[in-house]
């Protein structure tokens, strides 16, 4: 596996690829590798010849008072386990080239990045999309995976993809959990034990909301009235948002109808964890 | 020489000329072509294999009450001299496929967009770097060349792809003028003799700051008085802007120096005409 940390010979190697006539899967994260990471490669693997992930902790999608500095880095045990699931390329960019200076150029999706958790934290799907758009425009992946996990982010990069005509194909990869449900996520590092038990309550609100959906109710006030029962139940949670939205536009609904998704964010202490389910 | 008119049919011509091992040079522009534009298309055609040109008038960079409806079309006359000089394919995409319903994606360069041009066109810029971005990930390109008339685009579009790792080599060509030194537009169609008359002197007052400059003045408060007092002489035309500024940065310069770039817009009645100097 190789380790590339120019922009100038990732090029390189994904042309190498491409002129190989092989289809290059792409996975960006920023590090901190988990299952879910895990899963995406795998997904990608499985899709495309050739597999290459980056692990770049992207500034710019990090509002001010957020976890920039103390975000999770552990990049020996990233690049093996990027090894172990067999990814032919690891691309490790620092800032300084990924903005250097004089860089003035940002891309935006409009709408969809102002709500839910656009609403909470401003600029960070700008800072998203361009660096997509920066590592797709060096990396030329033929596709790139992306977990469902985040939704929304799904949502705003398959967007921004069809509005700019770029020639890639967005793939979503179900959400990865702990065995008791807890969503996978690098931040899951920063809670402490209570935190950590109080947080499985988003899965949970999860199954309720299924639960009464099931039970045939249609009312976004009831349906979500129990979500937000559920989760604040404990005494630790903060929600931030709980709504039930369409999928494609993020936009609230006032009956639930298929497809749909039920939305979360909430803070434990200081950590917002967010998890999401899919209505189809 | 291929008129094509889908993205699909545009991709697949371009990944054939690339599967040829064909360089592609690009040359975008909204039509009505004078000979600014076939000598663009002769600078692409000299440095690659093939050469793809655009034709589509682009609303998004028309702001509310410019000219985009009476904006020159004229699509056979453009499509015989494309195949005049040689071009091997035009794209003709419509508005309907380049801004489909819930289209809501912009790239933006942020500061150079804002001076100049861009302080009178809010938003103009903007159109540009979206729909240029759009193109590029359409033909996919090697090189794409720019006229430097529009040399505020040319910079915009040159730290576009640079911020935005894009993969193309973006080529400037010298601005093409009429025999009396006005610079070559579409909207010189627009002047009427006596607006025509009056405009030459932009480039008059080019030649003037010029001598000036020669001379060895570097104040610019002097230089550019000389190059407004040239063009508001006939009383025909109303300076927009008349800078001198660091061809990098647009940013005003508070001495001559080398190199810098004096750039003008001025209106003969509702037309508004551009031209710049190099100073290298």
């Amino acid at each position: 596996m190789k380790v590339i940390r120019t922009i100038d010979e990732m090029r390189a190697h994904s042309a190498g690829e491409r002129g190989a006539g092989r289809r290059i899967a792409f996975v960006p994260t920023m590090g901190a590798l988990h299952d879910g990471h895990i899963s995406l490669m795998r997904e990608g693997k499985g899709r495309a010849e050739t597999l290459i992930a980056s692990i770049y902790v992207n500034p710019a999608q990090f509002g001010p008072g957020e976890d920039l500095e103390r975000y999770p880095r552990s990049l020996e045990e990233d690049l093996a386990k990027c090894e172990g699931v067999g990814a032919d390329a690891v691309f490790v960019p620092d800032d300084g080239m990924i903005y250097p200076d004089g860089f003035t150029t940002g891309v935006r999706v409009g709408g969809l990045t102002e709500r839910l958790c656009g609403a909470s934290r401003p600029g960070h799907f700008d800072g998203v999309t361009t660096v997509v758009a920066k590592l797709f425009n060096i990396v030329r992946p033929d596709i790139a995976v992306f977990g469902e996990k985040d939704y929304q982010q799904l949502v705003v990069i398959r967007r921004m993809v069809a509005d700019l005509d770029m020639p890639v194909e967005i793939v979503g990869a179900p959400t990865v959990r702990e065995a008791d449900g807890l969503a996978m996520s690098s931040r899951n590092d920063y809670l402490s034990p209570d935190q950590r038990e109080a947080a499985t309550s988003l899965y949970r609100s999860l199954n309720v909301a299924q639960k009464t959906i099931d039970a045939g109710e249609t009312d976004p006030a009831t349906i979500m009235g129990r979500v937000r029962e559920t989760i604040e139940k404990g005494g630790i949670m903060k929600i931030d948002y709980a709504e039930l939205v369409s999928p494609d536009t993020l936009e609230g609904l006032s009956e639930f109808r298929r497809p749909s998704l039920i939305a979360l964010a909430a803070y434990a202490g200081e950590t917002r964890l967010i998890d999401n389910r899919f209505f189809g």
